[in-house]
C-alpha cells in the first residue's frame, strides 16, 4: 500500500520509520508547509513536496497520514484532506473528539473515502483497553495513570516562564497509588495522589531561580494540583540526559463478578515507551493498513479504533492468525 | 437479548452470573445432560431443560452459550448447535482451533447463523493482546506467563496419582523472569525458568507420601520440566484455603522502533482473577452481545475475537463511546 505523510515533525519522522518496518507499505511522498528543500527525509525512494501540492496525488496514495497538531492543525487538515484521500490522524483533544468526528465523517463519506481519527495510545490503545475492560466487567472502576514520561504541554509551560531558557517535565505515577489499584483496593485518588511532576530547568544567566521555581510550582492547571519538584541543570545536561521523548502509562479496570459480586478481578494494561512519537506512529501505521483494507471492501466514512476488527491490523491472514496467535 | 446456557458446570454458572450483571440480557433456559430436576439454578425467571430439548427453542434464543469441555464436548456440540442457533463457545485447545473453526463455520454459514469460538482470556483477551501488540511492533518478541492460578489439568493429574485423595495445583510465574521481560532484557527463557508449580495434596490414610511426591515431581509433560513443590495438607485445609479457582497471567511484547531500531518498547497486559470461570464467562457474554448485533446486521458464519470490532462488545452507542471512552 502507498502511504503519504502530511507534516514532518516528530510524529511524521516516526511514521517514516514505522513504514520502513512494515514490508507491505511504501512511502510515496512527504508533504510539508516548510520549504521542501529544507526538509531532509530518510527514505531514498520518496520525495518531499509542498503541502499545497497534496491534491495532485489523489489516486496515487492509498492512505494519507496526517501528522499535524491537535490544537489548530488537525481540525482543519483532516476534514479537508478526507475529501481527497483515505486519511488517518492522532487527534488527541479528548473533549473535542465528537465534533472532529462529525466533520471528518461528513467529508469522508461524501467523497467515498474512509478516515480514522484519534489513533495512537491515548487516545488509541488506552481507549481500546478501557472499552474492552468495561465491556467485560460492567461492575467496576477505571484508573488511568500516565508516565513515567515527558509531557510536551507541561514542558512548553515551563519554557514560557520568565527567566527559563529551556526545560523538560516528566509526569510520574505515584507507586503507592499504582499498587493500591493493582491490589484491588479500589482507592479514591485525588489528582495529587496519582501523579507527581518533575521539572528539569535551564535558567537564563542571572535569572531568579527561586522565583522560577515558585512560578512553576504555583502555575494553575499545570502544576498547582501536584507535588512538583524543580531541578536546575545546565543546557548540556538537559541535552545529554533529557533529550529523549519517553512516555507510557497504565490503564486499570478493577471489577467484580459472581451472583453477589463476591469475586474481584484486576485488568492492567501497561506501556513503557522509549519514544512516544515512534510508538504512536507504529499504532497509526497499523490502523492505516486496516482502513486501506476496509476501503477496498467498500467501507467509507469516519471510524475510530473502536470500529476496527483487530484482524485488519495484521498483515497475516485469518487462517494464519487463528493458527498462530489465537 | 435472550440467552441460553448449554451445560451447567463452573462456566455455565459463571455465565448465569454475568447475564445478571448485564441489563440488556435475559437468561431464557439452561440445558443439561443431567436430570433437570437435579440441577438448581439461581435465576428465578429461567428454567432447566434436558439437553435434548434444545432444538425446540429455535427462534426463542438469540445466542446459545455452549459451556462444554474442549476435549470431547465442544468439537461435537458447537457445530451441531450452530445449525440451530447463534452460538458461542470457549474452545481452548489451541492446536485444534483451525479444524474446529472450519466445522463450525460450515454449520453456521449454511444455516444463516453466526458463531464465535474460543472466547475467554486465553484464548481470548490474551490472543487479542498478542495480535494488537504484534501489529504495532512488528520487530519484537512475545512472552506469555500464566498464574498465579489453579491449573485444572494439573490438579486432575495429581488426583490420578496412587494414594492421593485430593489435590490442587498452582501455576506460578517466576518473578525474576517477569522482571527481566518487563525491563526489556529480551531473555531467552526455558520452561523451567518461566513457571514453578506448587501442589497441595491430601494423601489417603497410610499412603506413602515420599512415593507420591516423587511420582508427581517426575510426571512427564505435567511436572518434570518444572521446579515443583509438594505440600501435604488435610482435606479440611484444602477445602478452606484452596477451594477457589483463581487464575491470571501476563502477555508481553517487547519490540523496537526507529530507523535503526534504536528505541525499545514494552507492552504488558495482566490479568488477576479471583474466579477463572466467572471472568471467562464475562468475556463470553460480552462477545455474545457482539455476535447478536452482527447477526442483526446480516452477518453469518464463524468468527473469533479477532474479527469483532470492539464497539460491538459494549452496550453503549458509538456516540457515547467516542464521547466518554476514547
Amino acid at each position: 500500500m502507498k502511504v503519504g505523510i502530511y507534516g514532518y515533525g516528530n510524529l511524521g519522522r516516526g511514521i517514516e520509520c514505522a513504514i520502513k518496518n512494515n514490508n507491505d507499505m511504501e512511502l510515496v511522498a512527504v508533504f510539508t508547509r516548510r520549504d521542501p528543500k529544507s526538509v531532509k527525509i530518510q527514505t531514498e525512494t520518496a520525495k518531499v513536496y509542498p503541502a499545497g501540492e497534496a491534491e495532485k496525488f489523489q489516486g496515487k496514495i492509498d492512505v494519507m497520514i496526517i501528522c499535524g497538531g491537535s490544537a489548530t492543525d488537525l481540525p482543519e487538515q483532516t476534514p479537508r484532506l478526507a475529501k481527497l484521500f483515505n486519511v488517518i490522524d492522532s487527534f488527541d483533544t479528548h473533549a473535542r473528539i465528537p465534533e472532529h468526528f462529525a466533520k471528518v465523517n461528513e467529508a469522508a463519506a461524501k467523497n467515498g473515502n474512509i478516515a480514522l481519527i484519534s489513533a495512537g495510545w491515548d487516545p488509541g490503545m488506552f481507549s481500546l483497553n478501557r472499552l474492552y475492560a468495561n465491556s467485560i466487567l460492567p461492575n467496576g472502576k477505571d484508573y488511568t495513570f500516565w508516565g513515567k514520561g515527558v509531557s510536551q504541554g507541561h514542558s512548553d509551560a515551563i519554557r514560557r516562564v520568565k527567566g527559563v531558557k529551556n526545560g523538560k517535565q516528566y509526569t510520574i505515577p505515584v507507586e503507592s497509588a499504582l499498587n493500591a489499584v493493582r491490589n484491588g483496593e479500589n482507592p479514591e485518588l485525588t489528582t495529587r495522589e496519582k501523579h507527581t511532576r518533575e521539572c528539569f530547568v535551564v535558567a537564563e544567566d542571572g535569572a531568579d531561580k527561586a522565583a522560577i521555581e515558585k512560578e512553576i510550582k504555583e502555575m494553575p492547571n499545570y502544576f498547582s494540583d501536584y507535588d512538583t519538584t524543580v531541578h536546575f541543570i545546565s543546557e548540556e545536561e538537559l541535552n545529554t540526559k533529557h533529550s529523549g521523548i519517553p512516555h507510557g502509562g497504565f490503564v486499570f479496570r478493577t471489577g467484580s463478578t459472581g451472583w453477589n459480586n463476591e469475586h474481584k478481578h484486576v485488568i492492567e494494561y501497561r506501556l513503557q515507551l522509549d519514544s512516544n512519537p515512534e510508538f504512536t506512529a507504529s499504532v497509526i501505521v497499523a490502523y492505516a493498513r486496516a482502513i486501506n483494507r476496509l476501503h477496498n471492501e467498500g467501507i467509507t466514512g469516519c471510524k475510530t479504533v473502536f470500529d476496527i476488527a483487530p484482524a485488519y491490523l495484521s498483515p497475516l491472514s485469518g487462517d494464519e492468525l487463528r493458527a498462530h496467535m489465537l
